[in-house]
Order: structure tokens, then sequence, then C-alpha cells
């Protein structure tokens, strides 16, 4: 990835935005060793949202977004990585054998576990954007909240994945599979806005991600991004 | 779908529970005209809760839940729908030729606009169990909300959504496709609770949602079923 390289029209690019779950996005494209052009999106200091010019890549201007080498603008993660392992794994380098399985994962991530967490972060960013003494009853409200609704909505779904997960090293198995890409956003949530205690009360995922940080593509990943800090919105 | 033929274990079944977005399946269901067992389930009246007794088919308890013919139990409407098509459209009745873009719809669907029709419908349901007079804050709050956030957000996605849409019949173009399955869900919800005016403000996707419900398919899911009112809750 030199400037020489990006100018070639071949290459895939990813429109990449810090502190956000493009970050796997970007670990997959260091793990199938492909060559990527990387277009770096800051986001806005105070409010933490993205740039104006993500929406001139796709409407919707959220990030990540793959342009791929053939010109093709791709959204929404599941889809980018299905995309990226179907024509770039050739050597099966992931597990793919069981689909059914890693369309459940994939579906359980996004639009099962993420609507939950979306509702977890706006009660989170509002008692953090509340001031004092207003902040102490958006805090009542908030912890009422979670511990009615979203905390064990949350608890029942980890306790689910730790059990997909069961002994294995990864979800794929004894490899990586598309799912184990997306599983990394919501578990890095979970541990940069402390909601849920992974270490103590899910220590197969605990481990699971530990085994994540420590993959060369991951930290050549985090290298290349432009930060990823998911405390500091 | 008969009690003679329910017996045999080759069928799939649908664990189907009222006024959720199971319609959805039992609708796709009727459109690849396959044979199928129906166990249907319904929400406790006072808390529009699904039972208990969905958690003993999967643990997370949510419908759909789709028991496949060789007993495998596939949960997540997305991965439902992409099993069924893969195993039963042999005919090629429904679209499939440009996976990525269905691929986008999908995720788009759950993980996108999901996320946001969760807040909105947690504020709709807060403002409507809350007594007068702290419903009129609870109201306010709703509307600042929907104003500030959700509003913004959604209108956003279903414009995108339209335009992806287009002059076509169906997402898929000339003939149905997984993606077409998957936006009756929140095409409902929008309809039902009244939230955006989608007939003036989305013609395009109210006239593809009344040709649905023209559908001959749709009409026999919603027989089969035990009620689709999603105001009730």
């Amino acid at each position: 990835m030199t400037s020489a390289i990006s100018t070639r029209t071949e290459l895939p690019t990813l429109h990449h935005l810090n502190d956000s779950q493009s970050q796997r996005i970007l670990w997959l494209l260091e793990e199938l060793s492909i060559d990527y052009d990387l277009k770096l999106y800051e986001r806005d200091p105070k409010h933490h949202r993205a740039p104006p010019s993500l929406a001139s890549v796709s409407p919707l201007g959220k990030s990540p977004i793959l342009v791929s080498a053939d010109q093709r603008t791709i959204t929404e993660s599941s889809a980018i990585t299905a995309y990226l392992l179907k024509t770039y794994d050739i050597k099966n380098i992931f597990e793919s054998n069981d689909w059914v399985r890693d369309e459940i994962l994939t579906s359980f991530v996004g639009a099962t576990l993420g609507p939950i967490m979306t509702v977890e972060l706006l009660f989170d960013l509002a008692h953090k954007a509340t001031p004092f003494p207003l902040s102490w009853l958006v805090g009542r409200i908030r912890k009422a909240m979670h511990n009615n609704f979203t905390g064990k909505e949350l608890r029942k779904g980890l306790k689910w994945l730790q059990d997909e997960l069961g002994t294995s090293e990864w979800f794929g198995g004894d490899k990586l599979s598309r799912a184990d890409i997306l599983v990394s956003w919501p578990l890095d949530i979970f541990v940069f806005r402390g909601w849920i205690d992974i270490q103590k009360d899910f220590p197969g995922l605990w481990a699971w991600r530990e085994r994540v940080l420590e993959r060369p593509a991951w930290k050549r990943g985090i290298e290349k991004g432009n930060g990823y800090n998911l405390s500091n919105w």
C-alpha cells in the first residue's frame, strides 16, 4: 500500500472510519493478504460523527464501504466480508463448509445483538452527555433500562454466542470464519464500554478475543488504520 | 398441512409467533409451494412477549425458528430465508443472480434499519405504557428523539431503499428475491405503527407493499398464521 500502488484501478478500496466497525474489514483484508487501497476518514472530534465526505462514496455515509476492483460500491459489513471471502479466499484459508451456521451467526451479530447494543449505547451516550445534576436522573433511567431489559438480553445473547463457540478456537472451528470477523466488533464494544464484564462472566469469549488480538493480521490492521478506541465517543 | 402430513418427519417445521416477523417466513413458505408443518405460538396478552415454550425450541426463544427436514434448528430470519431458497427454490422462481446486492439489502434491513427501528419502538412503547400526566413528558422526549435522531435516520434509510427498488416491480427486478421477503417486515412496522407516512413520503415503497398484499401466497400465509396486527403491542 504505497501511493504508487494506490493509483492502480484494479485494487479494491476500503473507505475506513476511525473508531468504527470498519476495523474488522481491515482485519479481514490483512488476513487475506491481498493488496488494497485504504482511504481514511476521521470522526469529527466533538460529536464523533462520520464526516460528510463519506456520503459522497455511498449515500448512507456510513463506514465501512468497499469499492471493489471492478468499481462496485459495497456497503454493510456482512456483505463486504461475504464478497471479500468469495472473491479472494481462493485457498480456503477461511472455514466455509457450514454456511447455514455462518448465516445464523452473522445475522445474530447484526440483527439480534446489534439493536439491543444500539439501545444500550444510546443511554450510555445520553448519560455521558447530560450535565450534573440531571445526569443523576439519566443515570437512574439508564440503570433501570439495563437491569430490566438490555442487560438481560445482552447476557442471554452472549451466553448463546459462547455456547456456539464451545471449546473451539474459532467460530469456524480450527479455522477462522466470516463469523469470527463479524463477532469482533460487538465484543470490542463490550470491552471498551464496560457494559458487561466479559473477562469474568464470559471467559470463553474473552479468551477468543485475546486470540484475535494476538493475530499478526489484526495487529497490522490496527497499524494501518487511524485509531480504534471505542471509549472515545 | 393436515395432521396426517404433520406427522411425517421429513417436513420442515416453522415455529411461528403471532404479530411477529415470522409472518414473512410463512409468506416465503407459501411462495415456494412446499409442504411444511406449522406450530403456532401466542404472545402473552398483557406484555405481548413470546411464550417461554419457544425457548425450548431454541435458547434465545425468539420466532421465527425453522426446524429443517433433517432436524436442524435454524434461527434468524435472514438465515432461514437463505436456507429455504437454497434448499427448495430448485426452479429459480426467485431472483438470485446478484447475490452481492441481496447481501447488502439483507444486512441493511437487519443490521442498519433494525437498530434504529428498535430505538423508535422502545420510545413508542414507553410512551404508550406511561400513565398521564407523566406520559406527556415521555411523549416530549420521544418526539425530541424522533426529530433529532431516529426520524432522520429512518427517512434516510427509506429513501435509500426506495432508490434501490427504483422502477422495478420487486427488489429482485421482475422476480421476487430474498430481499423482498425481508423488507416486508420493516415496512409493515412503519405502516402499522404510523411512525412515518409511507404512502405520502415513499410512494414507491407503498406501491411495492400493495403488490405484496395482493399476492396469493401472502394471503395464504396470513390465513394460516395466528394474527398479524403490529399495532397490538
